[in-house]
């Protein structure tokens, strides 16, 4: 059978904690040379219809064989990018009658068969909070106890719950510009990690006296200033743009998720100036040379070390994702969903041939 | 609703001749830069129990901004490469119970949501034949009447429809190494086609006299010997190891379908020879130049000419497929299958998500 399964499976399957487990060994396995992954590619398009939004469609794939399973990872969005505030945010327009469109294909490298089909909106934030999580255990002191974080939006919860997994955290104190949203924010983490989460009037006052700061925005602006760096803090972020390079220049060690910091871009000729900035901002972030920087799997596989003294300022930078770690999410998903009976159980010959190309 | 489609509703709903039709403006729109292709990328581990065998995942994107339609085609395969006769050949295990998997996603440009699941295999060969014969339109003499087949397999039918669609043919004959399938292959051929198909007891007799040599094997040596070469005749290949750098460098021009000629690579440490093997002879073929040459995008928009006189000697030589001839060939069977009501309909929302990462 192959499955068809949801975000509520998803969500009800995949914890933190668990993926974060099963994803270090996976570390170490592609830092071993056994594991495959496929850099994203991202394929662009202007819009046939609204102005100044394109059309793209990107692809990942990775494969674990410890695991047994290969993932295909797919993105088709509308997107567009407005200002909100003083910061260019990238919109990803729900045009599918309101809803979005992220793919997650799992298959059998034993038979090859598809093993599943899901969403990869909750995987996503699961699997980017998890990596993160893991950067905290081999960058942040071990004494870590005292947590910021810069944003409250859709990833800034499982952020939190990574951090918690990682380190002995007590205090927790979040910012975002909008009062509204960062209060309901931290009376919501605070009921689910069962510690208070306090929200702070400006994002100064929030990372103050902090030993991790996590930015966790769709911003694609610097939302960290550096003059705001105190020793021994460790800096997390998910997307390259949060951190400037001032900051960066100014820790000891920066690690980066994975050295394919740029997706590689198939784009149609006259497609317009949005996607264009956004590889600009990414283009700047070259500055500091990230195809030096150790990545995680150097950091899990012990090849480097991600921090030398408690008062060292380190950082992590959460570049791309890998269809590799939603082969990772995707194996824990499919085995706990056919324990526990859930999806929709279509069958594989509806996805498989007998004949081949 | 998204379709879930079947070889049999491929094959119903798409012809040789129609897919040709679509592909010819869509290679153009690809010369304009409007359309955009992302190469080939194949993912490949060693199979964690069959030996000398491999798992690999690959996947290709293409969009057709002119179509509305977006494509991602994954190939998930065990792999190995028994000798048959005197040559080498790649197989493909039917490992998912008896079967293969080949899938094509079909997305909109419109909404990004998936229009319809389908299988590659009747597509790819109908795509691959559509290729050849689009490169016979463009390169072959236009009064060739005189058809010869190397290869009596799965793709070698489609292929004789598609120089038949392409040229007034009169007379055919094929040749392959058994005599009881290339038997079956012309009485099957003769029939479907009208007109006979002769089978005939070596390649060379199979070859002589004839306007056009179609190759259309699996191996993955040569098959045509460049002392065959006549004057006026085109060569015709499905992929680049059947012509050898003797034959290519005798022919007045050379096309190839795409100039990246070769997959992307992501390759486990200890993968074994077999497809380290393969790739060595895609890099011989690297003694001709392949991104010099023109391609069929240059050939539909008239960038460059196929041929200048009747006794040129041409090849086209297809190297390597597109996402995009999926999303081209997609396109044509999705809208037909609306029509005709053909397919399985699963709620697209089992496709979509209301969060997004």
């Amino acid at each position: 059978m192959t499955l068809i399964l949801s975000n509520d499976d998803v969500g009800r399957l995949l914890t933190v904690e668990d993926c974060m487990a099963a994803m270090e060994p996976a570390y170490r396995e592609l830092a071993q040379g056994r594991g495959v992954s496929r850099t994203r590619s991202d394929s662009i398009v202007a819009h046939r219809t609204m102005k100044d939004a394109v059309y793209g469609l990107k692809s990942m794939d990775g494969i674990v064989p410890s695991l047994g399973v290969g993932a295909v990872r797919i993105n088709s969005d509308v997107i567009s990018w407005p200002k909100v505030g003083n910061t260019q945010r990238r919109k990803k327009i729900p045009a599918a009658d309101g809803r979005w469109v992220g793919l997650v294909l799992l298959f059998s490298t034993d038979t090859g068969e598809p093993l599943a089909i899901m969403p990869d909106g909750v995987m996503q934030r699961i699997r980017v909070a998890s990596a993160n999580g893991i950067g905290i255990k081999q960058m942040a002191r071990a004494d870590a106890s005292d947590l910021a974080i810069i944003g409250t939006g859709w990833q800034a919860g499982t952020q939190l719950i990574a951090a918690c997994a990682a380190r002995p955290i007590e205090r927790i104190r979040c910012w975002s510009p909008s009062t509204e949203r960062r209060t309901k924010f931290a009376a919501e983490m605070s009921e689910q990690l069962g510690r208070a989460v306090e929200p702070m009037p400006d994002a100064e006052s929030c990372v103050k006296g902090a030993h991790i700061v996590l930015c966790a925005t769709s911003s694609i602006d610097p939302v960290y200033a550096s003059h705001w760096i105190e020793p021994g803090v460790h800096l997390s972020s998910i997307k390259p743009a949060e951190l400037d390079n001032a900051t960066l220049k100014r820790c000891d060690r920066v690690a980066v998720h994975v050295h394919e910091g740029q997706p590689l871009s198939f784009v149609e000729k006259g497609v317009d100036a949005a996607e264009t900035e956004l590889k600009k901002t990414w283009a700047e972030q070259e500055g500091i040379d990230f195809a030096k920087l150790p990545d995680i799997t150097d950091l899990v596989s012990g090849k480097q070390k991600g921090r030398d003294k408690p008062e060292d300022v380190t950082a992590f930078v959460n570049n791309i994702g890998l269809g590799y770690q939603f082969a990772v999410a995707g194996a824990v998903v499919h085995k706990k969903a056919v324990e526990q009976g859930l999806g929709h159980n279509l069958p594989t010959d509806w996805f498989t041939e007998d004949v081949h190309p």
